[in-house]
C-alpha cells in the first residue's frame, strides 16, 4: 500500500525496497527496536506497512541531534527524513540483508528527524514473540493492536468485509441498514432492552438479527438486500461468544434454495481464493440433516476425518451382553491408532461420556484380526462382523454407545471430535467444507412438552409436508422437513439460512403448531401476518458470522483476537470499564430504579 | 441490472428491449396496474427495476386461465413466461410505446404464469402519484417502500456507501468495527442506556459516536479507519432527527488538516460526480469561522445566496436614533427586490426576530436612490453611506439589527435563509460547498459560567495558541482557534472533524479548562490519558452525516424518507409497535424496575 504523502511521511515502513536506493524519502511510526552502538544509533521503525531500519549517524543527523536520536525508547513514536541505501555487507562481505522483512534489503540513513510522541516503558511490547496475560492486552488494548499479528487479523477482517460487499454488490445486493432500537420479542435468545425515555415503562430491544426487518425488505419490493449488521444477544458467558457479534445478513426474492447456496458458495470461494489462495471445491458436497446424525451424530460434521458412525444395533442384539442387547440402538466407531490408549485413558473416556448423558462408553482394542481387553469378551459372538461393518484394522480401537439414537449420536458424535484432537490425526484435507440441509422444522422440547422451531418460526416447510401441517399425530409433525441449509466448514455451523413463510395462513398454522395462539400472534407478530398478507414474495437468505469466518480464515481460536475492541466473558470491557453505574439523574430520566438481587446470606 | 436466473424469473421488469423481441422470458414482480378488456388483460408488472407491460390472451394462456388472469388484481405476486414482443401501432398506425418506461417499446405476450401471493386491496397504493398520510406510510412501511421514489433512494443510499467504501479501500483505509454496547459518558448529549445483566446494577451506554474508539485505533497502529456505523443519541424530538442515525467515520495518523481535507472532497467529488453527474468546485473554498459569522451570521453559511452583513455600527452611531445610536453592533442586510413586502409583512418579520432574542428588526425600502417607509427618516442622514456600503438598489429592502453582536449575527443569519426561502430566491448555483475553518476552540456557557468545547474535547488547538492554554483571561482563552473544520454545502453541515490532541499533557490542560479535576479526568478518560501517554501519533478525522447527504443527494427534506425504518418524532416505530411494555421476567433478569413519573393532577 502506498503512503498518503503528509508532511510526516512520503512512504510506509513497508513499501521500500533497493529499486528506491537514493532517494530521499520520509517516514513514520513508533520504535520498534533500538540498537546504540556507541554513537551510531539503529532504529527498526514500525508502521502498519511493516518495519524499516533507520540509522542515525552524527554524521547525518549532526552532533546535537545524534544525542536525542540516543534517547530513543520502544514505542516513541518520530517522524525521520533520509536517504534510501543498500544494506550492502559486512567488513567479511557478508549480506546485511534481513530476509525477514519485506525492506529488508534497505535502511534510510537519516538527515533529520522529529520526536512526535515519547513513551514511558509500556505494559508490555507490542512483540508476537512474547506472550502476554490476555487481561493486560485487553487493557491495554491500543498497545496490544500494534502487534503485527494483531494488524495482519484486522487487515483479513476488512478484505473479507470488502469481497463481500463487492461480491453481492455487483449482483445487485443493495445494502440497506435495518433498525438497533426495535421491538423485544420474548421467543429465542434475551435481549438486551433499552427503556425509552420519551415513552415512559417502555422499552427498545437490540436485534438479535435482523431477521423480520429483512424479510419486510423483501415485502416492500427491495428484491436483494445484504447488511453487514451487529447483532446482539444477552446469553450467559461462554468462551466462543460475545454480546455483541457480527453477520453477512442476506436476503433474495423470487428464489429458491439452491439460488442462495450457488450464490454463497461463490462468495466462500471468493473469500478463500483472494485471502488464503485456497480453492473450495465446486459445487460444496450437500449432506441430509438425517445423514449427518446418522454417520456423524452431528448436524455440523466435521468431515476433515472419518470415524464414521457404524450402526451395529442388528448385531448387538444378536449379543448375551446385556447392555447391548437392551439397548434401542447401538453404534460403534472406529478410532485409527486408537489402541495405543492405556487402560487409564479409555477408563477415562467413559467417564466423560456421562458428561453427554451417556451410562458409559464401552471399548474394545482390535489385534490380529480380533478383539482385546475392554469387552472383547462380550462381542467375541461378532468379532468378524463388526470388523467388516466398521473397517477396523489392527491397531484400531472401537467405541459403543448403546442408548437411546439422541445420546447415541451425541457421545459418539463427540467422540470423533475428542479423537481427533486427543490423538492429533492429520486432518484429510485442510478445509472442509459441507451444506447441511432438510433439517427437521420442528424439535419437541420434552420439558415443555410442545414443538420448538429448529431454526426460527419463519422457516418454510418443504412442499410436499405442506399437508402434515394439519396433523395431530406428533411423529408426523416431527418429520415435517424444511427448507433451511445450514453452511458448515471444519465442524463450525458459519453460516444459516431458510427459505422463508410468505404465505400468511402458512406462517399462522405455523405459529399455532408452536402453541401461539391467535391473540399472542397479532400482538407479536401482527406486522408480519399483515405483511404477508399484502402481496409477498417467495424468498429466503441467509446469515453468515463474520467472527468465526475471520478466526476459521486466520487460524485463531479466540473470538477475542478477531475484534478490534472485545469484552471479556463476563461482558466487560477492561479498557473503557464497562459496564458502569449511572447518574441517578440518567435512571430518573428513563424512569427506571436500580433493584439489586437480595444479598445471599452469608 | 441483470437479473439472476430462478425458476420465478430470468430478466427484471426493468431489463427487456426491442432487441430482445422473440425471446421467452419469465418476469416475476407485483401488479402494478391491470385493465381487464373483456377477455384480453394487460397488466404492468413492476419490480425493483422497473415497470413491464405484460399481455394475457385466451389464444396465449389458454381459455381456463385467462379467466385466472382477468382475477388478478393490485399488489398481488406473480411469475408470467412469455415471449418479447414489439407493441407496434395501433389501428391509426400510431406508436403504441409507452415513452414514459425504460421497456417501453416491448411487451410480454404470456404463456402461462402463477398467481404467487394473493392481496386483499392494500391500505395505499405504491404510487408516487398518490399523497399518503406518512402515520399511514410508516405503519405499512412494507408497502410504502414499493413506491419507486422510495426505490430510488434506497439504491441511491447504497451506491453512497458503495462509493465511500471503494474510495477509502483503494487509499488504504480499514474498515474496523467499534462496539455498540460502551460506556455511559454524561458529557454531551444525553446517552441510551442499557442495564447489564451479568453485572447487577451496571449499564452499557449506545455509543453517540466511535470517536474515542477511533482514536485509540489510531494509538494502537491501525493508520487509516473507516467505519460507517450507527450512533445514537436520546435527544428531545426534533423533525430533522431521528435517534439512531448513521455515519461515515474517518481517522488517520500522521496527517495535517489539510491531507483530511483533501481525500474527503475526493470523496464527496466522486459521489456527486457518479450520482448526479455534477461536478465539486476544485479545490472547495474555506472561510474562516470568524468571517462567516461576520459575513452570514453562521457557521454553516447557505452561500447559494448573497445577502452578506454589512456592518454599519459607525454610521449608525452617528445618527440620533437611540436604538441605532447605543447599540454595540449595527449591522444590515440588503434584500433584492424585497421592497415588494407589505406593511404587514415587515412588521411580522420584526416580531419574528424576537424569537431569536432580539428587541426588533428594523427594516427600509429603497427608491429612488432613498429611503422609504420603515425607519427611513431615523437613518435619512446616513442614507446614501448605507446605500454604498450595502450596495442597495431600487426594490431592494434594508433590514438592520441592532444589539449585542450574537444576537445580531443569529437573527441576520436567520433572514437571510428566511428571506430566500419566502421570496423564492434563484440560488446562485444548485450546489454552495464550503469548509469552515479556525473555530473557536472553547464557547463561554453563560449560565454555568465556564468553557465547553465548540466541537468536542479532543480537538486540538492551533499550534501558534497552545501557549494560550496557561492563560487565565477569558479573552485569552476565547481567543483560542482549534484545528477543526466542517464541511458546509447549502447550508447544511454535513461533516464535521478535527485533528485531534495527541499529547497526555495537553488533554489534560484542556479538560482543566473544562472545569474536569484530574480525579473525574482519571475516572472519565483515564484509559485515553493512558493511551495518549504511551505514544500517541498526531492524528485527526472526520465524520459525514449520511442520512443529511443521501437527503441532499436527493432533495428530500424528511429525514424519514432516507431511511428504510425510520421511528417518529417521538421516537415510535409505527410498523413494530416499539418501543413497547416488557415482561416483569425481562426487568428481573436485568435488575431493574419501572418508575413511573407521578402522574400529573386532573
Amino acid at each position: 500500500m502506498e503512503a498518503i504523502e503528509t508532511r510526516y511521511r512520503t512512504h510506509t515502513c513497508g513499501q521500500l525496497r533497493l529499486s528506491d536506493q537514493g532517494k530521499t524519502i520520509s517516514l513514520a511510526g513508533w520504535v520498534h527496536n533500538y540498537r546504540d552502538y556507541g554513537g551510531m544509533v539503529f532504529i527498526d521503525l514500525r508502521d502498519r506497512d511493516g518495519i524499516t531500519q533507520l540509522v542515525f549517524t552524527p554524521e547525518g543527523v549532526g552532533a546535537d541531534a545524534i544525542n536525542l536520536a540516543r534517547k530513543l525508547r520502544s514505542e516513541w513514536v518520530i517522524s525521520a527524513t533520509g536517504v534510501v541505501a543498500d544494506r550492502g555487507v559486512d567488513d567479511k562481505g557478508k549480506s546485511l540483508e534481513n530476509p525477514k522483512l519485506a525492506t529488508g534489503k534497505i535502511e534510510i540513513r537519516v538527515k533529520s528527524f522529529a520526536v512526535l510522541s515519547e513513551s514511558p516503558t509500556p505494559p508490555f511490547l507490542p512483540d508476537d514473540r512474547e506472550q502476554i496475560n490476555e487481561e493486560r492486552r485487553l487493557q491495554y488494548r491500543y498497545i496490544d493492536l500494534r502487534r503485527p499479528t494483531m494488524q495482519d487479523t484486522l487487515r483479513t477482517r476488512h478484505r473479507v468485509t470488502r469481497i463481500m460487499r463487492d461480491y453481492l454488490g455487483d449482483l445487485g445486493f443493495w445494502e440497506i441498514e435495518t433498525p438497533f432500537l426495535t421491538k423485544s420479542t420474548p421467543e429465542g435468545a434475551r435481549d438486551f432492552i433499552v427503556p425509552a425515555r420519551l415513552v415512559p415503562g417502555s422499552f427498545y430491544a437490540l436485534p438479535q438479527s435482523p431477521q423480520l426487518f429483512k424479510q419486510l425488505l423483501m415485502v416492500g419490493g427491495c428484491d436483494k438486500y445484504m447488511q453487514i449488521v451487529r447483532c446482539f444477544r444477552d446469553e450467559d458467558p461462554r468462551a466462543d461468544r460475545q454480546a455483541e457479534f457480527t453477520q453477512l445478513d442476506v436476503e433474495m426474492a423470487f428464489i429458491d434454495r439452491e439460488n442462495i447456496i450457488s450464490i454463497i458458495e461463490g462468495l466462500l470461494r471468493r473469500i478463500w481464493k483472494e485471502v488464503l489462495n485456497v480453492e473450495i471445491p465446486n459445487p460444496i458436497p450437500h449432506i441430509e440433516y438425517d445423514d449427518a446424525m446418522k454417520l456423524y451424530g452431528s448436524d455440523r460434521p466435521d468431515l476433515r476425518y472419518g470415524m464414521k458412525l457404524h450402526d451395529v444395533t442388528d448385531l448387538a442384539h444378536t449379543t448375551d451382553f446385556g447392555v447391548f442387547k437392551n439397548a434401542p440402538m447401538v453404534k460403534a466407531i472406529c478410532v485409527p491408532g486408537g489402541a495405543k490408549l492405556t487402560r487409564k485413558e479409555t477408563d477415562a473416556l467413559a467417564e466423560w461420556a456421562k458428561g453427554f448423558g451417556a451410562k458409559g462408553l464401552a471399548v474394545t482394542k482390535v489385534a490380529g484380526g480380533a478383539f482385546d481387553t475392554g469387552i472383547a469378551k462380550f462381542v467375541a459372538s461378532i468379532a468378524p462382523q463388526l470388523i467388516e461393518r466398521t473397517g477396523a484394522k489392527d491397531g484400531d480401537l472401537l467405541c459403543f454407545a448403546a442408548d437411546r439414537s439422541k445420546i447415541v449420536h451425541k457421545v459418539l458424535g463427540e467422540l470423533r471430535l475428542k479423537m481427533a484432537r486427543d490423538l492429533q490425526m492429520t486432518p484429510t484435507q485442510e478445509f472442509a467444507w459441507t451444506w447441511v440441509v432438510n433439517f427437521p422444522l420442528f424439535e419437541w422440547d420434552e420439558e415443555e412438552k410442545r414443538f420448538n422451531s429448529t431454526h426460527h418460526p419463519f422457516t418454510a416447510p418443504l412442499d410436499e409436508d405442506l399437508a402434515k401441517f394439519d396433523s395431530t399425530d406428533r411423529a408426523t409433525i416431527e418429520s415435517i422437513k424444511s427448507k433451511a441449509y445450514d453452511i458448515v466448514v471444519n465442524g463450525s455451523e458459519i453460516g444459516g439460512g431458510s427459505i422463508r413463510i410468505h404465505r400468511m395462513d402458512v406462517q399462522q398454522k405455523l405459529f399455532a403448531l408452536l402453541g401461539i395462539d391467535s391473540e399472542s400472534q397479532k400482538l407479536k407478530f401482527g406486522f408480519l401476518l399483515d405483511a404477508l398478507h399484502y402481496g409477498a414474495p417467495p424468498h429466503g437468505g441467509i446469515a453468515l458470522g463474520l467472527d468465526r469466518l475471520v478466526m476459521i480464515l486466520r487460524g485463531i481460536n479466540n473470538i477475542r483476537d478477531v475484534i478490534a475492541f472485545p469484552k471479556t466473558q463476563s461482558g466487560a470491557d477492561l479498557m473503557c470499564g464497562s459496564p458502569s453505574v449511572v447518574d441517578e439523574k440518567q435512571l430518573r430520566e428513563t424512569h427506571i430504579r436500580v433493584a439489586l438481587p437480595p444479598a445471599k446470606p452469608a
